[in-house]
């Protein structure tokens, strides 16, 4: 298996990302290669560190890299030789079976959507999912993370199909519990865009088990949690806000007198626990689902172990064969409807609208 | 000044409803009254365990109660003498100026906002606001919590300004700082609601700052943060569940040997405080803002405490003369737009058929 990482997309390129690949190579056996792709002479620079000449490490020369302030929508033409885009075609060539980047989410999402894997089949959007830890240490996937603020109810259904998918095939989750995220567990309850969905996921062979409420989620009810990426994103930095927030009033509580200081000493190990939690690192990175390849999304601020950890989900994902269980997948569970839906029906003027510009361009 | 406290609101009523308003008649002097609406025999039954003869409480008799199970939209025929109706019918009347109830919020709003007190002329939603503390003790007012999980940008545009002048006459902030919540600081970002909402703010004399994401919103960026009601609902609830699950774990964790319980002793004002924090019953309750009253709705869970507080809090927006001061913001707010904003214009149908429904009704 070889999977790209790119070595210029976090906050301090190509530092963590350099060493998040050296922890994989270490970690994998010899058939894993890894390939830097990037600045050859900075990657070179942070590979001597590591005394890695004996991993299987290959470096591609990319001589640009996309910043967070870039434009996504322009990246590819003012970016031709980003390392990420590079990385992308890598897959898309067939000389790569997946790219771990933690650079501009947008940008990922415009090269791989548009420039280079492009969606599956009958995909109406690709859907950033987010793998989030709760009680007892349950992982749950949350889709949409960002990617589509502004959903149609078919959308979410496909997010809940693909999230169930990773569910099931990364995971090991045998049958995924499918929910709404809502204001509220009744029936009717939401708004517009989730009680539309709940009569897709209602009529689907999904797992599909109704609303659930953010504490339902942080009390691990489901195992794929469906937004649009409107909400995930607000909920999923509530989130971090939080668990931030928490420590840096610990923090400052704790070391305003000595016995505190002493409690806080003999709670380490519960703090690290919670901290260990709530680390969006532990886990690596958002799986982009929906396009013709492993992509997997890493937080800008990752460190070595964030990105390692990523690489580690690429290749799980990779070894179940998510992409071919998408493929398959999509075309059941849309068979599984009777009829074309009314989402579906109120789409078609969108598709025509797409079409017709594919033609004239 | 006369505050009617719903006796049948809360999830253990007459108990904690009738204790909190105790505790608000032994704080306030005798010139406020306090009218607790309800089961007369129970309510006199509670007030007998708080040797209560003396404080400024009457007692109006209501023979039934709303329940949380009960259908907001058809309570006001089939309980016709619930005591959340006649408790507002009070303040309609002006037989009383405010209104604090613990009980079935939406209920709540139909019942003030078609049945009774009715909207503010030139209000197109009442919205709930919610007070939540942010780091260094700030208040922030956060609308919509609920009431309006479909959101338009006029009407979003109308919480900004509601809530902006509650922050300023009931929290006394002189500019108060007014925000859309967001998936990011940058112009652009948001779904299609906020970004419309966005070129409304930015067209007012509101001190409208922009977008805040959920950290900002924690960090005290702003003073006022609007969002759709159902993005509110769920960023609302994740603080709830994430604090309840932080609370949850430590304890797990803490008793798990001496030492940690030991620690856990010695950390536990910091531990207080947090809690104290987060505790929504330190606040109170939600102002309903838009409607021709003062009304506070508490939290169905909540204890003595928080219903004292919501009380406080009614007493201080009459004080202040916030439903006056609403009705001329309104106008003021609504004449500094330069003719009919786009909102406007598309809200026209509805607003036709609205108007045709009534002449047929």
């Amino acid at each position: 298996m070889r999977i790209v990482v790119d070595a210029m997309g976090s906050d301090h390129h190509p530092v963590p990302d350099v060493a998040g690949a050296v922890m994989a190579a270490r970690e994998f056996g010899k058939q894993d290669r890894l390939i830097l792709v990037g600045d050859r002479a900075r990657i070179l620079h942070e590979l001597s560190k590591h005394n890695a000449t004996n991993l299987p490490i290959e470096v591609v020369h990319a001589s640009q890299h996309v910043e967070m302030s870039d434009n996504p929508t322009r990246t590819a033409r003012q970016k031709p030789d980003s390392s990420m885009l590079v990385g992308m075609k890598l897959v898309r060539d067939g000389q790569a079976d997946a790219i771990v980047t933690a650079g501009n989410t947008g940008a990922v999402l415009t090269l791989a959507t548009l420039h280079t894997l492009r969606r599956i089949r009958g995909v109406r959007r690709p859907v950033l999912a987010s793998l989030i830890r709760v009680e007892n240490n349950q992982l749950v996937v949350m889709a949409d993370l960002g990617a589509n603020p502004d959903a149609q109810p078919e959308w979410m259904f496909q997010f809940g199909v693909m999230g169930s998918l990773y569910a099931q095939h990364v995971l090991g989750q045998p049958r995924p519990r499918v929910a709404l995220l809502s204001n509220g567990e009744e029936e009717g309850k939401g708004n517009q865009v989730v009680r539309r969905s709940a009569a897709l996921f209602a009529n689907s062979t999904l797992n599909f088990i109704g609303n659930v409420e953010p504490k339902e989620v942080l009390q691990g009810a489901a195992d794929v949690v469906v937004t649009d990426g409107f909400v995930g994103n607000i909920m999923l930095k509530t989130l971090e806000a939080v668990g931030a927030a928490f420590f840096r009033v610990m923090r400052r509580e704790l070391l305003r007198n000595p016995l505190r200081i002493l409690g806080g000493l003999l709670i380490s190990p519960v703090l690290r626990k919670i901290h260990k939690q709530i680390d969006p690192f532990e886990i690596g990175g958002a799986p982009l689902l929906g396009v013709n390849g492993v992509v997997i999304v890493s937080h800008g601020r990752s460190n070595a172990k964030g990105i390692k950890n990523a690489i580690v989900q690429a290749r799980r994902a990779v070894e179940s064969n998510l992409i071919e269980a998408i493929r398959q997948g999509l075309a059941q569970y849309i068979n599984s409807h009777e009829g074309p839906s009314p989402a579906r029906k109120l789409h078609r003027p969108y598709l025509a609208r797409r079409r017709h510009k594919r033609v004239n361009a």
